[in-house]
């Protein structure tokens, strides 16, 4: 599968640029070096995803026959919560239990994106020379601070590059952790005393999501009671019949504590999803969602991306003109699809 | 266009049902009767665009001809800035000026869906008896209290209906409140004082999204400093020549106060748009949105509503197998479409 440097499929344009470090590898050898642990070729892969070259189809289709390997945990909670400590901590813990680790940052708070006080980014380079964690951030795209659509690629790039757990770090804010929980194996929910809205947001849909809660800070005044409230919301979800239930785990990231116990959960987790067949159905729903909103995507880009004025505009236009009626315009964008 | 009650299109069932008193109307004669005024014409409409009816082409196709004239006004901000109160004296200046008004409520905590303290539902109750105001709560289905996506429909039934101006009021929060601006021609913010989160919440969005910003509850403290900080933050926001300049309004909506100066820069942004071609721009616009909305809706479940299982789970599959990557498998769907 590996070829030379200049090869067919070649990322080398012709000519002047040709000899440039990053522009030189084939898909085919990019993907051969990131399933052998080489950093930079992974960071390549992934850069082609941000970047929505066009040969992310190669790529994908490059990787598609060695993903699957990974579980991948979802990171969710509000600022302040220590959801960068944990990450950090959780890295070394995987780590120490002989785990290749990647991490995805998509918080636009995280001190991977940049966005946090020096002191934690310089915590987190804890593992900065630990071939075996590969740490990213993602610009969030999405609007209102979502996933970005390419973080699934993204998962794709590092699963393929042999990582045994991926963590997807995002800020607990509205669309995001509902998005998190649709792209993670096991999504992980941080919570600390003293922050006001620890259980308000939990009301706003967080109680939906997590397969695991995280009670960080608990060394401080007021971690019983938010873990007596978690337990007591919990306890009213109703749950079918050997539904996994979400357990509460209480840690001291600042000082490593409690880690343990969560990776425990993580892997008992991973497990129930395996036995249950639940992860074989959030990995093809995952999938269908990924395929479908390709395929949206593409069908979208055909009906506005007509020279001048597109279809889609001139129906528009009759609808607003009390013409035509949108079910009718779009029986009418349907049909030019099956012609087209 | 109005047909008798048993004629054909109409929406009795043959046999037993017949006799009922709201399914003996044709979808034409409903029609007729919403424009002439006809209150519970306009509810029927409504529900049968709220339950997705069967009869939705033929309302739509039906209301076609005759939408266009309403102007929109999406009212959105954070619980507690008195948005029912606004809302519903803002009706009451609306109709002083002699307008036709129609409200929907896609707010959770709006008096109109029943969220509220009695006190307030009793208090809007003000217009109960006035034929020219409708008034009608949608339940929110989008996920996370998202604007329902039969809004617009609901809308266009209003608009026939012959309502100059509806409000369109939802809690600011997340989504809705940049789907209200999608949806209105003119969006109205409300803050005001004492709320920690006023300007906060502005600036998750709340000042790309606003072509009118009223500071209620204008007689309590803080409301000057409230008005100054987002007269700076409005000043940071690059515009082109020519852009309207969201102007700043002082309200005490519980006693009437500071409305009649919302209606005239309702009327001004009303006169701009039209004057500018925003109107024609923002109108067509949500028209493209609405009719893509309709056609992807439709080709999903197309794609995921064959008997047993679908294309898209197949594909979805082979995609958690390995054995194709996203893309490809998108390609393939969209092929199918093609020839199907």
């Amino acid at each position: 599968m590996t070829s030379g440097s200049a090869g067919p499929g070649s990322l080398a344009p012709a000519g002047p640029g040709r000899g440039r470090r990053r522009t030189t590898a084939s898909v085919p050898d990019l993907v051969a070096r990131a399933r052998e642990g080489d950093a930079r070729a992974v960071a390549r892969l992934i850069s082609l995803v941000e970047d929505e070259s066009p040969l992310l189809r190669e790529v994908m289709a490059g990787l598609a026959p060695h993903a699957g390997h990974a579980q991948v945990v979802g990171i969710t909670g509000s600022p302040g919560v220590g959801k960068s400590t944990s990450t950090n901590a959780l890295v070394g813990e995987l780590r120490r239990a002989g785990k290749r680790v990647g991490v995805l940052a998509v918080d636009p708070s995280s001190p991977f994106s940049g966005g946090a006080l020096l002191g934690d980014r310089v915590r987190m380079q804890d593992h900065a020379t630990d071939r075996d964690v590969y740490i990213r951030s993602m610009a969030s795209r999405g609007h209102l601070g979502g996933l970005a659509w390419t973080t699934p690629q993204a998962l794709r790039v590092l699963d393929a590059a042999g990582c045994d757990v991926i963590l997807v770090e995002t800020v607990g804010v509205g669309q995001s952790e509902v998005e998190i929980a649709g792209l993670a194996d096991t999504t992980l929910v941080l919570l600390a005393p003293g922050m006001g809205d620890g259980i308000q947001a939990a009301k706003a849909g967080i109680l939906e999501i997590g397969d695991l809660y995280v009670v960080n800070k608990a060394d401080r005044d007021g971690a019983d009671q938010v873990k007596r409230d978690l337990r007591s919301m919990l306890a009213l979800a109703t749950r079918a019949e050997g539904a996994w239930k979400p357990p509460i785990v209480s840690t001291v990231a600042a000082k490593g504590e409690g880690l343990d116990g969560v990776v425990a959960e993580i892997e008992r987790h991973h497990a129930w999803l395996a036995s249950s067949g639940e992860l074989e159905r959030r990995r093809t729903r995952r999938a269908r969602d990924e395929i479908e909103a390709i395929a949206v995507t593409a069908l979208r880009e055909r009906w506005g991306d007509v020279h001048g004025r597109s279809e889609l505009d001139e129906l528009a236009a009759a609808v607003v003109a009390g013409e035509s009626d949108p079910y009718a315009a779009a029986d009418v964008l349907l049909a030019s699809i099956q012609t087209s």
